[in-house]
């Protein structure tokens, strides 16, 4: 397996996939730069008229639901069925479902009318997905004392989809075989956006191979390793804002084999 | 008050209030990133049909004109609603304000209908919620040689709220008492949404106490403070880019003594 | 023509002209930190009620075509015919143009209903405009065989505009004389927005003159020039992320001293 990951850097740098983000007016900016860090190409077409005709053009589809409102939830609806018709990998990224019943409502609708072939989310939004109450507040996760693989698992049974569920614990599942990366640091929460990223990653793996398990592994835990390298790289006095910058320098000159030397499958 | 604002900053750390904004979508992921760096927690949902609910799982709500419109307006009246049924403290901005008709009035509708607990806005914002004609620049702070204290005394009166007017000097009113901050830096107009990030500042201080007087002062003051440290410790040639990410960098770190040490009340 | 342009930089810082953006959501705030970086004043009121409005009092009206929408193009076409009225210049970035019927229409609409004073693209969003058809991909240049220089001339003269085309050599064309610059870098394409947050700096110098074409050299050869000193202060280990910062801090330094000494006239 690491082989095959480790290959997919190259892959990513050199078909420069084009991703298409329908996604939340908060970290759209920081989407697009991390799509650009590690080699895809970013386009942001959200209006319903548009968006299936520019998904079309893409390599993958990535659906957030941040700031979902009802103009672009009809685009992500368009825009998914679009992806289907013409085999092109839909990621989706629960923000923050399970706090709102609008939230998990819509999100159920977009479960039903589009095929989703990977869901990034933290244990409360994967939680109300799958209608289970959880402790949650707005787009955090909430407490719970839920085993994150069993309900992985249960999600990509469910869904028919591969299942990210972040944390201090990463845990990837495709319904049967189930990976959890220890990589990561505390430091990725206290920036916005690092959950949204994440997603983007995943989806311009997705955007170069067919196996879709891996593209979800190597887009979480580069997320984690840069995150845990940024962090060492701070001197005293630096905080949230050198973090940031320095987790986009990360991803920009992470390649496979840092990425092999580096990543800690539990 | 200085010790009580003091255990203001530990409060925010440990509490992590949940901030809903309903705010503009130019310096949203900056507004967010301020409240993650102070110890809350930010969510933005600004869709009519789900303001509300979000709302009432927050400690706090931001209101932000700066990119106004029909839609988002109708978000903010609901969600301003819902704050006020279940005694949320509501923060708004009226970025604009006196600059266009249109704001102006959508300004006057929001404080009709909602209660507000604190505002926060330039002079020339100040002047226009009051209906005063200043010379105005967008969404610039205009000319005026208003007496700051006056006017800050004479809005909080009018509206029954903390009122912040931000400058050279900030002035703080509850329509009593007054307080003049004499801290910050002219570099904070060099970056866009320093006025923004102020309000969420003070939202997140406004989650975690019911002296609201206290709150502003706290988000206020900080915002000048880290300012003032960011801009020291810049080298040779770094500019507004260098100067945004040690902002940042100061408002993590940031803590109650520090803040003691570097007030400047005149 | 050297001595004019170097004479706009403190023009700009002097006059401070406000830009109105009516733009996409992904780069908006970096937009509006480089208006300010380079002297200008920011402001972005994207809602068909109040566009026009805020058009008046500006000084340049850019707009983005990023994340278009119906109902911000209609602010565009008010906003647009405003500007018009009152002589004020109009800067057109029609990112995507080519991509998608929608957003090809959309410009044509836009070219129909607005006199545009500048075009800044890249060289498949200025084929699209015209009509010809290139290979794009998104929101990024294609490949293509056209000569720049021929097809800037055209649409030139077709829209009665400056065109401004974007690439590894910048060509500026006013349907007359041409002008090719031989600045920038490859990293300007790593991260996004810097087409966008050009036409904002072209923006700014067609506020202050009326000579719209030492306007569009001024403010794409600056970016260039940013793009190229950023770079060389990057250090080891110092990706993308650094990078963006360094390029505000170049942009924000810059005067025409500097600029004269580094800009590379082909």
């Amino acid at each position: 397996m690491k082989n095959s990951i480790k290959q997919l850097f190259d892959d990513v740098r050199t078909k420069n996939p084009l991703i298409h983000h329908i996604t939340n007016t908060v970290t759209m900016n920081d989407c697009a730069n991390v799509t650009l860090a590690i080699g895809g190409s970013p386009v942001m077409a959200d209006s319903p008229e548009e968006a299936p005709a520019m998904t079309e053009l893409a390599q993958a589809l990535v659906i957030n639901f941040g700031t979902i409102a009802t103009d672009t939830f009809q685009a992500m609806i368009k825009a998914g069925k679009a992806a289907n018709h013409l085999g092109i990998p839909v990621i989706f990224d629960p923000v923050g479902v399970g706090a709102t019943s609008f939230r998990t409502e819509k999100a159920k609708e977009l479960l039903k009318e589009v095929n989703i072939q990977l869901i990034r989310g933290n244990v409360t939004e994967v939680m109300g997905l799958l209608g289970l109450s959880a402790e949650t507040r707005g787009v955090d996760a909430g407490k719970t004392s839920i085993d994150r693989q069993q309900l992985a698992t249960k999600a990509a049974q469910e869904f028919r989809s591969i299942v990210v569920i972040s944390g201090k614990i990463d845990v990837i599942s495709d319904g049967q075989n189930i990976v959890s990366i220890a990589n990561g640091h505390e430091m990725l929460t206290k920036i916005t956006g690092t959950g949204c990223m994440t997603a983007s990653l995943i989806g311009c793996f997705a955007g170069v191979t067919e196996n879709f398990f891996h593209a979800a592994i190597a887009g979480i835990s580069i997320m984690s390793i840069a995150g845990e390298r940024a962090v060492r790289s701070l001197r005293q006095g630096e905080g949230v804002g050198t973090f940031k910058v320095k987790l986009f320098d990360e991803i920009s000159s992470i390649d496979g084999g840092r990425w092999e030397e580096e990543v800690n499958f539990k």
